[in-house]
């Protein structure tokens, strides 16, 4: 630390991402990346923009925001793009919490949000999940703040419906219901349609995950366009020019080709059905998942014990040492071919325990 | 704005870019581009990483700090990378100023610092611009408080020497300085190597300009490691994965290509200079610029009737209506045969009211 660092921040923990090794190859099961590449469409048009990138791109974000808007069938000044969905729960910390309005959110969720209420110095209500790790709907009703809600939760997989999450934004229409659905392509019910009927909902989504574009960086969120807008004060006073001009046309070529992110998400939803099937087989005990993710543990070997021999055997997966979750390890689902070494890797690693 | 925006950020002005019109093709001289394409290496790697886009970017920026180092002649400890340099100028205000340390700089500079400070409810001091519009040295020492200083100054051009930025920098070492870079390529002298010497100076840079990257998002700041370790905590606080693999892979690509680079600044040099030499010839008063652009003023119309005029036969340039220069239009140096036209289409208008 630098004798110039303010005081606000000098105690602040930051997010700490999956590891990303350089000294070996391995299967990477740890950051629930996409095992498929991004769309040709999405390459093709990336690529024509790279001899444009002397030119700003367009602040405004028209072209992509036109043609996310006909997909999600909104209108155009319903949705705010940035640079990963990172950035709008930041945007969405500063711009919607307060001392009147904490930020309230599950004990075991995104491990960023804690982060991003520390960074901005905005107290926080914790609403431990049930002890089958569901999320607590009363416990969340009762908190006094705005609610951030990762559905499906991470890194449990669980998902809640959308009815229940409409329970939750109509218990009090004076406060705001943040969603972030990073994973909700894989199984479970978005919330996007709420934003018609419900002026104080925000949902959250990125590219990352069922577009394959993680390496891309795009998020964006779907609300009132009162909302948006408070959003937009908030980008144009940190960053206008925050998507390069590559990512918004890699965005505009995913949002063409509904066949390949459609047929994608079969895919993982199949190969989740088959991992979750072979660990069950082997006595794991495994969450109910709508992700691109299975959370698992077993009563044969610890999370860390499991985390580490499979790290040893050149397969990578996301341990959390926290109380709650040092049991599980969470698995990105990759392609069938990864599953079934991964299959194979941890069915000999829980063997040799006999 | 929504009836949840914190009141923290109700009254928060954002910047405004220059226009980025629609409409119609104009000669683009708002908004300081280059008028070349990014180098071919850039180019070829960005393309490159377009299909594995599915994978998460590195975001320790390994590899691109590694080259750049190598560039610089630094160590890979002393330099930080960031989605564009606003990103790091955001970062540097919330890091590096407090209560004690008010945010210092000219009346006149780039736009984007007071919004800065606002979003971050930091205090400023504006030292104004001499009546010259050079920057008043002895007023910014004598302030208490972090400063920033844009070197060549925007939307002025001109710029001190490192020797002056030295003084500043000695005269309390109790004190931080950010340099602003973003033009320094075009004929100033940077203050990287000050970096070595004194740990109260920040130097921002960006590919945006000399090196044709405006559409990629690339900056960087360049410090003693304990500086840039505390940008890295707020980094990792608010988005790790903060810079795409195309992005990434371009900057790369951009260092490798340094004759390129050099060729470049040189005809923008040269262009400049000729332009400089026109608009003087004109009877136009034309500021110093080591950037590239120039801020000129003619007694004969209203900066606001040059912007329009210009507009109207379709050539762009930035026009800031507050006091100290409406009299003034900043002209980004284009190439060679754009500025021939600017040239003609300026003389024409400033003949028809003779």
């Amino acid at each position: 630390m630098s004798r110039f660092f303010s005081d606000k921040y000098s105690s602040l923990k930051p997010y700490v991402p999956g590891e990303q090794p350089k000294e070996m190859i391995y299967i990477k099961l740890n950051t629930n990346e996409s095992p498929f590449p991004p769309s040709k469409k999405a390459i093709e048009l990336a690529t024509a923009e790279a001899a444009a990138l002397n030119l700003y791109p367009d602040p405004t974000c028209e072209k992509l925001r036109l043609a996310a808007a006909a997909a999600l069938n909104i209108s155009s000044d319903k949705i705010i793009f940035t640079n990963g969905s990172d950035d709008i729960l930041n945007f969405a910390f500063m711009a919607f919490c307060s001392p009147v309005a904490p930020a309230v959110f599950p004990d075991i969720t995104y491990g960023f949000y804690p982060v991003f209420a520390a960074l901005n110095n905005i107290k926080t209500i914790v609403v431990p999940l049930k002890s089958d790790f569901t999320i607590d709907i009363d416990g969340l009703k009762k908190a006094k703040g705005t609610i951030f809600l990762a559905n499906p939760n991470a890194p449990t997989g669980i998902a809640l419906t959308r009815s229940e999450i409409e329970g939750i934004v109509k218990a009090d229409r004076n406060r705001l219901v943040v969603v972030d659905e990073a994973y909700v392509d894989f199984g479970a019910e978005s919330c996007i349609s709420l934003t018609d009927s419900y002026d104080n909902i925000l949902v959250v989504q990125t590219f990352s995950k069922s577009r394959s574009m993680a390496g891309a960086r795009l998020g964006y969120a779907v609300g009132c366009k009162e909302l948006i807008a408070d959003l937009e004060t908030i980008r144009y006073s940190t960053n206008p020019y925050n998507i390069n001009r590559m990512t918004m046309a890699a965005g505009i070529g995913a949002l063409f080709d509904e066949k390949y992110f459609k047929d994608n998400i079969s895919e993982i939803i199949s190969t989740r059905e088959y991992v979750v099937e072979e660990l069950k087989k082997m006595g794991m005990n495994v969450l109910p998942s709508k992700a691109n993710f299975v959370f698992a543990s077993s009563s044969r070997l610890s999370g860390e014990t499991i985390y580490k021999e499979l790290k040893k055997r050149g397969v990578l997966v996301r341990y959390f040492s926290v109380e709650r979750t040092r049991e599980y390890n969470r698995i990105t689902i990759g392609s069938r071919k990864q599953m079934e070494i991964f299959i194979k890797v941890i069915k000999d690693i829980l063997e040799e325990q006999k």
